[in-house]
């Protein structure tokens, strides 16, 4: 049913993409990948994560110091697909040139500090004055207006404030981060559906938009997908760690070699699980779902007692024949080797576009497949390596007027 | 900049929705909320979720037993802006219901177990030839193939098989879940953003496709976003708390009234930092950057002895003054009374489409805000208040036969 080849959903579609770091680039990268063309303009010199080792250049990995063609880790990840542009946009040639490229491009996307790009002259406004069909999508930490636009943001501190923190770990531990940049990533995605969402309104009507994404919204709407406002009057804890005050068993489970994790739904299931346990006492303690949602402690101490006497393979194997939904809690670091990871191809050793083998640094590939839509990638792009071609293509400079922007330091390439 | 009002960015995209629980309904909500027509079939009684106190009825809220145009809270959020529709699926003239709806859609999401629709009869391979332009989106655990297809996931499952248990918590402390059910709620969005794709690919050449998201491949894609190879051929803890192994002062650190959370990244403000807390010894003993970075526990316990001195208003006072980002550890509950989130107006109390005011549950809005895009959206509808009404409109079914198949049991309404 899946193939590969056919033809790239996003075709036809210019996307400029000037942010930085994590949430920009991601959503960019989610529009390259699904075959929009992303032209990537950064400032000379790139943003923070040019400067991180390790790099992969022509002569392979290395830790540095960054030769003109090496790209680093972050790059090679979020960069695939991407053409890579060097321009001072800072300074009148280089706005100028970004002024012309936004005018033959449908959609652009920033993740700078509210404000700052109506000081570059690179805002909604200037930039949709120049081309009204342009969607322009901002990523900021708390919307570009509201009493906490000015403040830095970054995923911790809007993990904290959203509320996450405190919803993550165990009662009687402390808040805690999420282990991904959920607060940068899930922000992306949104900045993408609202992307995709404008340019199809733009199909009927014309006209471009203004996407306003922010990522303490996006916390904020992931929390409260759940009835917190209800827990609170409940007395429900704010953290339950790795249950789920709904019912039980749920949560993780010591086995004699590791954890499993295991939730526990269907009502049949319970007395299948007590059979495979061999503890017929407990399904007459705890009769129905309502019984163990009020003792979930106990049940859950119950059943680890069982799981602690089996290997971890001999309590997935049990739990998955009555089919109760359970896994192993596996390392970060399995998914290289997971059978499932390895099917589904979801993991890649990446590319330089100078060598013929993949490096040995591993990045995922998008997690969305369609049926006909060509999926491949190209390699990131060494830093200013589509400068000239760019500028040459779309904007028609000829080589003259490069050398002059080159020598006047408005354009870098490698 | 930004307005309500303007027109719906999805008008005119027909979406069926037969999912269940998390994933998929918040798939077709964010759908829904960006104008797309989507149309909610669920089986007599609806998903496990109708069944979960407290409701909101034409009475009021109350917890239950739920009356027939009563509304729980998950369908009340993640069924605004669609119509109900109860058909049976599993008898054959609700199959062909469904066979009919489908041939008049523009795309269909579904969370069924792999198997269960080519079982169910509604599967893409069936639905496609009945309607070639149809795009079909698959949200599944692991994926519609591989070795774990057949196996049952939840959220918490998924979380731990992908690694990001073993990724989030304190590397003296256990393995922890995350505290939003990021396992459905990401996956939902690449869900939606498939469907936006493969509908953008059907514009140019006239067919649909199928859409494969799998929960575990989303995991993994958000986990790799860091570079976990390098981090462990560097002996990186797998997980760090709520600290970041690459810098120094980041995390979270105690005031005399509770937590913030702070990540300094400019060079210049750990000069203001110590300037603000009165340690111009700090500044000597760690110049830069990296010698913070490699002794990160003491530069955070140093910058802690200081915050433990103040309030917490006091602390964001000072560190905002010099442009580090942080904010307080909020509670999970305090988004309704944030400044912010109430300026953004993220959250909103639910209506039942019988009563003239808001109810007392809440509920977040779709956190993406497009400037020309109407975001208005309508209150969930009670389970099956649209069958009547869809199957009379798109599917020309008369009074008789309507009444037909309400007596056989084939459709059920409120």
């Amino acid at each position: 049913m899946l193939h590969a080849g056919g033809v790239k959903p996003l075709a036809g579609i210019r996307v400029l993409d000037i942010s930085r770091i994590v949430s920009g680039p991601t959503c960019a990268w989610v529009l390259a990948a699904l075959g929009a063309e992303v032209i990537r303009v950064e400032v000379p010199g790139g943003d923070l994560t040019w400067n991180v080792p390790p790099f992969l250049g022509p002569d392979g990995p290395h830790r540095g110091p960054r030769g003109p063609r090496d790209v680093p880790l972050a790059p090679m990840r979020r960069g695939r697909s991407k053409r890579s542009v060097v321009i001072d946009v800072k300074r009148d040639e280089g706005r100028a040139l970004l002024h012309r490229l936004a005018a033959v491009s449908d959609a652009l996307v920033e993740n700078f500090r509210p404000g700052a790009t109506a000081r570059m002259g690179i805002d909604y406004e200037t930039l949709s004055a120049l081309n009204p069909r342009l969607v322009y999508c901002s990523i900021t930490g708390y919307g570009p207006d509201g009493p906490y636009r000015d403040r830095a943001s970054m995923d911790l501190v809007v993990q904290a404030v959203s509320g996450l923190m405190a919803k993550t770990g165990f009662e009687d531990g402390p808040p805690t981060k999420v282990g991904v940049t959920i607060g940068d990533q899930v922000p992306a995605l949104y900045a993408a559906i609202g992307i995709l969402s404008a340019l199809r309104q733009r199909d009927v009507d014309g006209r471009g938009q203004y996407v306003d994404v922010a990522m303490l919204d996006v916390l904020v709407a992931l929390l409260w997908d759940e009835p917190l406002d209800d827990y609170e009057q409940r007395g429900v804890p704010e953290r339950v760690g790795n249950t789920d005050p709904r019912g039980a068993p749920i949560g993780t489970f010591q086995t004699t070699d590791g954890w499993i994790a295991m939730v526990m739904t269907a009502e049949t299931q319970w007395t299948q699980l007590c059979e495979l346990m061999e503890r017929p006492d407990l399904l007459t303690r705890w009769k129905d779902r309502r019984e163990r949602g009020a003792q979930g402690a106990a049940v859950n101490a119950a059943v680890e007692s069982w799981t602690r006497t089996v290997s971890t393979d001999v309590a997935i194997a049990g739990l998955t024949r009555i089919g109760v939904a359970c896994g192993p809690v596996q390392s970060a670091w399995a998914a290289r080797t997971d059978p499932q990871v390895a099917h589904r191809g979801m993991l890649e050793n990446l590319r330089h576009p100078d060598l013929d083998e993949p490096g040995p640094f591993i990045g995922p590939r998008l997690p969305l497949k369609l049926s006909r839509g060509d999926m491949r990638t190209d390699p990131a792009e060494p830093l200013g390596a589509s400068t000239d071609a760019v500028l040459r293509d779309l904007l028609e400079l000829d080589d003259d007027e490069l050398r002059r922007l080159h020598a006047a330091g408005v354009i870098e390439s490698c």
